[in-house]
């Protein structure tokens, strides 16, 4: 068995869900893993990992749209607001979703169900540079 | 090290939690694994894998009704909703909970806490019959 | 490649976050694992493990304050009661969050962004004794 690190790279330009499982896909291709797991790690607090529906794109703005009620901007008690209105609603969105997840591997592919994506969950309304580790345990 | 992959199938008529704790507890059983750790995934995104207190029910039933009211299915600006009014509700809480969960294994067995137990949580009315990975890492 | 496992405990005073970023660190070197990852698991139903902005503490006390009002102690719907007002309100709190996390480990370094810290989430008024299993998988 044997660990493989590899660095993903997005570019995020608004809130919003930014689908990276074929970049995770053509990892695993790439190392011939036939069993074991892989799990993506963001390195932001501003930002989160989801599986979410891949397949219809009115999923994904109601999803924004809820998360833009349940955290509102202009929330009065906030007082972490140095970099914008959208920064503490920021935190809050990635503390309410993800910063890993971990996908098993079996077969040589990653066993995701037939409706399930790996989306990078951008929270933040100016464009950023987001970085991610894969890293695919297995044999 | 070694990996090992399990699948379970759990049938469902209803929102709410189904605990699946016994069978990932047989599953690592069955290996033989004495140190290491146990992910389990959900392949779905109508549905999430959480741990919740399992001693009193009626923290469950209060864990639904929150949601209910938290993610409410008559919200007006939800635009999927080709599969009924339960549909957009359950990516969200999904979204909002959790897809895969990672335990550790030590002594040969799964460490969870006193009141800890692993479930399935069900967002949708109708009956699903739903599939879970259960991968088993280590020596 | 190994498997290594280590507890730490975490004595909590009230609600909000306790950093546990040094620590985990500290376990990583004492193993010296170069490549991998480490699952910090936490045995209870009522607080979590987040990871959150470490800079700024008006950060942490919004998310406090949104998290009191999202999951109100006074909801007049929750049955499950028998341990205080606080008590059905840890357990949401808790499924909206996390209970375990994974990291990737790359040349011997737990791989954090910049401004990530690792927390012990306590959603308990009274103090408490917190036990976590940190899982180091690697070679």
């Amino acid at each position: 068995m044997r660990v493989h690190h590899e660095k993903l790279e997005v570019r995020t330009h608004g809130k919003g869900l930014y689908e990276i499982t074929e970049k995770v896909h053509s990892k695993i291709d790439s190392y011939g893993v036939r069993n074991g797991t892989v799990t993506v790690f963001v390195q932001h607090t501003s930002c989160s990992i989801v599986i979410m529906e891949n397949a219809d794109p009115t999923a994904q703005g109601d999803l924004e749209e809820f998360f833009n009620r349940l955290v509102p901007e202009d929330a009065d008690y906030f007082t972490h607001s140095s970099e914008g209105t959208d920064d503490m609603p920021s935190h809050i969105r990635m503390v309410l979703t993800r910063t890993s997840e971990t996908m098993p591997i079996a077969d040589g592919k990653m066993q995701l169900g037939t409706w399930q994506g790996i989306f990078l969950f951008e929270h933040r309304r100016a464009p950023h540079q987001r970085k991610i580790f894969v890293t695919i345990m297995g044999e």
